[in-house]
This record gives structure tokens, sequence and C-alpha cells, in this order.
């Protein structure tokens, strides 16, 4: 008893921002799951700043539906490890349903937290935001901390670490909703809308004692106007630079004062969340916590339905978004 | 008896690349020294790039001798410590006498070597190139690696080290000369002359293994170009930045390739020599030996006189010198 189901396909490969025509929702028929497999219903997809570089270099096939965080559920089973009722989280995603023979597939226990949290502040990007500032930038208690992006799914949860460690924490966001959140329900200290005014500037009057991390996440405009900022020894975990993700591929708006890197011996670090999969459980045990005792807040930005998909995609790039972005399904 | 002595001073701050008018070479006298001080002839002064940026941020006083590493000897004394005769190294060029009373001034033993190669191979220049390559940059034998600005005075002692350990090392320079020089004497394996033709597409011909250090040494166009042919994991010691100095005092060329940090896990760090003063001896053992079998080679370029000291300074940016630019005092 097939199912029908839709997907989102990437047809053409964008050069600059994603304009919708560039995706395409194809109605596809599923088959029934052989011996060995099973069939899931999606229920959430995660929309992340991520897939982008990926539709530019290839590594996103064309006509294919795009890869993405998502959960979803068994709804039957031929498998000897799921069974039809299991919530299970999987890489498969931006479609309705698939079928799978386990690979890649996890079955999801949430521990009492809603399982949309497994797709941010208690998965993938809370992890990022989390190995980001702790791991690769050694941030320390009672630190100088200036995020960007700090209204995003990483960002969010990054500059909250930091306030949870006793940081002074400045954050840098596209509107002033997203400004008012931070300070107010967030409890940062300073947040700058980069849209208004001179970021340079901005950024230069809020970090009176300088900036120890700067948890990176745009790049650009965003990393000229930290560097001078930044005191000796000071580190910049790179996440992203997602001013650059839309620039051709991967440029980005000229950096011209990485000479202050040799002075004040800056050290400035690349990483990608697998980087730290061996302290999955130590990370858990922290953001549970912080979670369940209320210290981590966080926002989610539902955009219902399949046919909201490359909207929600493409918002992450016009500053639509607050918190982590979502596409529900029926 | 007092002496006459020159000295030149700064007297008019640079914005971009300095000029002879904003240096005087003021004519003076040297008081004898007094009970506790002793009277230094100054024989070699270093030229060095890291002094630029002081003659712009204020460290560099107006109307005082420019501050420079300088070998001289002892020519009276009535300081208990150091004798007439003694040859003596200090950072109080650019003059010809100067009178001390110790402070900063420590006897060379030079243990059977030219005291110049104190100013460079054995000296600063050579130690901020040994521990940036091999403490910073963490260099593991047969890697691939990048130097640029390669017949400079660290340039060409990092790149030696790198083919010292057995790695495919690909250096720059700017002219066909020093890329001869690099290739035929220093033995490294490709010079690219970065004022012909495109750098970044021929760093990408010469990098076919990619590159796992990059010592940064210039900045701009050359990070640009290094960047997207970094390897995964690959560190990046940022010893300086000569293409920002002159623009403005600290701004470069815009770089716009950073986003490969993120799926390269890049390590780009800033460092200064001062960094590694607790492996001193261990840098010495390395070198003499180098230098004494003859593996590790290098040029002086020598202005005579006082007169040369802003040129000697003024052609570190022009491109004009190989190796170490000293001054010669009569």
């Amino acid at each position: 008893m097939a199912v029908a189901s839709r997907e989102v396909h990437l047809i053409e490969r964008p050069e600059g921002l994603p304009v919708a025509t560039q995706f395409e929702i194809v109605e596809t028929t599923i088959d029934d799951p052989a011996e060995g497999e099973f069939l899931i219903r999606n229920q959430y997809m995660s929309v992340d700043p991520a897939m982008r570089p990926r539709l530019s270099n290839g590594q996103q096939p064309l006509h294919k539906p795009l890869g993405a965080g998502t959960i979803g559920v068994v709804t039957a089973s031929r498998h000897s490890a799921f069974a039809e009722g299991d919530v299970v989280q999987h890489g498969l995603g931006f479609r309705e349903y698939v079928v799978s023979d386990g690979r890649g597939v996890s079955r999801l226990d949430a521990a009492g937290f809603p399982p949309t949290l497994y797709m941010h502040v208690l998965g993938p990007t809370g992890f990022t935001a989390w190995g980001g500032m702790l791991i690769t930038g050694e941030l320390k208690d009672g630190e100088n901390v200036f995020v960007s992006a700090a209204a995003g799914a990483v960002g969010s949860v990054a500059a909250q670490i930091a306030r949870i460690k006793g940081c002074y924490v400045i954050g840098s966001a596209g509107s002033s909703e997203k400004c008012e959140w931070l300070e107010n329900e967030l409890s940062i200290d300073v947040a700058i809308n980069y849209k208004e005014g001179v970021l340079r500037k901005n950024l230069k009057a809020a970090a009176t004692q300088g900036i120890d991390v700067y948890f990176e996440n745009v790049g650009g405009e965003h990393l000229d106007a930290a560097l001078p900022r930044m005191n000796v020894g000071g580190r910049i975990p790179v996440c992203g630079m997602i001013s650059a993700y839309n620039n051709f591929g991967a440029r980005s708006t000229g950096v011209t004062t990485l000479s202050n890197m040799v002075y004040q011996r800056i050290t400035m670090r690349g990483f990608v969340v697998t980087d730290f999969e061996e302290k999955r459980e130590k990370f858990l045990d922290d953001m549970r916590g912080w979670v369940a005792d209320g210290q981590m807040k966080y926002r989610e930005t539902v955009f219902e339905g399949i046919e909201q998909a490359a909207d929600a995609l493409i918002g992450l790039f016009t500053g639509e978004n607050i918190g982590k972005a979502l596409v529900k399904l029926d």
C-alpha cells in the first residue's frame, strides 16, 4: 500500500541568495518497506544555514530531496530494531515520507522534553554552540564575550551558555524585535542591532573590557569589527560565516583587520559539531539541566507545511527567523 | 670627552608607505658615561617590518631615535658588568653612539659565528621563524607548507626549517631574482613570483597536495589565495601581515575566503617571538647546528652608513631587500 508523498528538490544551483524558483515540490509515491526496511512519516524538518553551501558546492544533488535534520514517526516496519510508533531522528528531509534500512536513523528518547528540542537546544545546534564555546573557544567563567547572529539557533544558545558561565555578553542581531528578545528574555548584557548605525562603533562602545571570546557566525563586517576589540590571547571559534554563503558561494565582504591577530595573539579556529562527538553525554547533561531549570531559553519559528520549506530556508539569510527555524508537516 | 653622534628621528607619522622626508638625521653630542654607565659605539642596526606599526600607532615617539635591534662595542665603561671591547646587543638604535646603564643590554657570545647572525638566523627573526613554524604551527615532518615573503628575513628561515623537516615547501616572493635564490640556493620546491600572473592560480597549481601549514607574513591577497588550499586541520601561524602595515596603519586588502576555516577546521593563530622565550636554548641548539652544517643558508642586504637607515626601512615595504636588511655603521 504505497503512500503519496511530496519532496522539495533543488532544481537549479543558487549563486547568490537562493530564490523560490530554484526549488520544486515534487509529488511521488513511496513503496511499502521491504524486509529489513521501515517507513517514516516525517513530522518536523530542520532548516539550517549549513545547508546553504551544499546547494552551490555540489554536495546537494539536483533533482533530489534536500538533506536536512528531521524528526518523524515509524508508521510501518519490517525492521527488527524499529517498531511502528517509534519516534526517530534522521537526515533524510525535505520530504513527507521516507523508507529507510536504518542507516543514519536513531530512535529518539526525548527524556521528557518536547521532541523538537532535539533539533535545536538539545540537538545539533545546541551541541554546536556548546562545543564551540566551551571546547574550541575555551570559555572561562566571567570572560567578555561577543556572539554574532545571537538571535539565531546556534547564537542564542552560545550567548546563553556564556551568560550561565557568568560572562559579560554582547550579541548582535538584525532587528529591534530580536534585540529586545536577547536583552529581555535571554538576559544578555547588550544587544546590538547591526542594521542600525555603525556596527564597528557600537561594538567598540559596548565592549568596554574588550572581547575574550568572539563566537563567529557571520564573518565579513562582523569579524572586521570584532578583531580590533579582541584582548590578548582572545579566541574566535568559527562556527560559520553566514554573510559569505550567498556571496558567490563562499566569499564574504573583505576582512581588513586581521593584522590584529599578531600582537593580540588571537586564535581563530573553525569547527564542526562532529568534532565534539565524544563529549555528547556531557553536553546533554549540561543542556538538559539548563533547559529543565529554565536557565536556557529557546524560541522556534515554525513554518507549517512542506510548501513553506524553501521560504523557511531563504528566511535564514534574509534575517526573518528568530531562534530555530522548523518546518512542521501535517 | 663627549663624542659626536648622529641619530635617525621620526619627525612625522606615516599613513601609507613611509617616505624619506618623515625621517631626519640629527647631529648630537653624547656625554661621557657617568658612574654605573657605559658608552656603546653601534656597528650594525637591524631593519625590521615590526618597526612599521610603531611609527603610526604612537609607540615610537616623535623626535627620538627609532628603536631597533643593534649590535655595538663598548668603548668606555664605568659599569662593573661591561668592559671596554665587549660586544653587546640592545634595542637602542638608530644612532651611532649611546650611553646605557645596562638595562636591556646583553653581552653577545657569538660562539664562533659572525655577530650579525644574532640579528637574523640566530637572533629574533630566526627565533620567530622557528617558534612560529614548530610551536605555533605544530609542523610535522613531511607536511605540505606554504611560506609567504619566503625571501625575507623570517620567511627564508621558516621555509628552510620546513625543508629540513622533509616538507614539500612552496614560497612566494616578489621578484624573479628572489625566486631563483629560493629554488637554487635554499632548495625549496616551488617559488612563486606573486607579481607575475595570478597568485591564487599559481598557488593552486603548486599545492597539488594542499597546504597543511601556511606561515603567514603578508596577509591580504596571499591569505585569500591560501585559505581555499588548506587541508583539514591546517594551521596558519600568523607572524605578520606586512601588506596591511602601510594601508592606513593596520588594514589589508579584504580577505574574502575565511569561510574555508569552518569545514577545513583551520586554526589561525597570531604569535610574537617573546611567546617562545623558555625555548630559546632549544632554538639556539637547532639553529647553530643547521647553520654550522650548511643546511640553513642566509643572505644579508647591508646598507652602509646611518644616512641609508630610512631607505633601508622603506625598502622592506617596496620589496627591495633579500634576506635580512642591516645598516652597517662606520
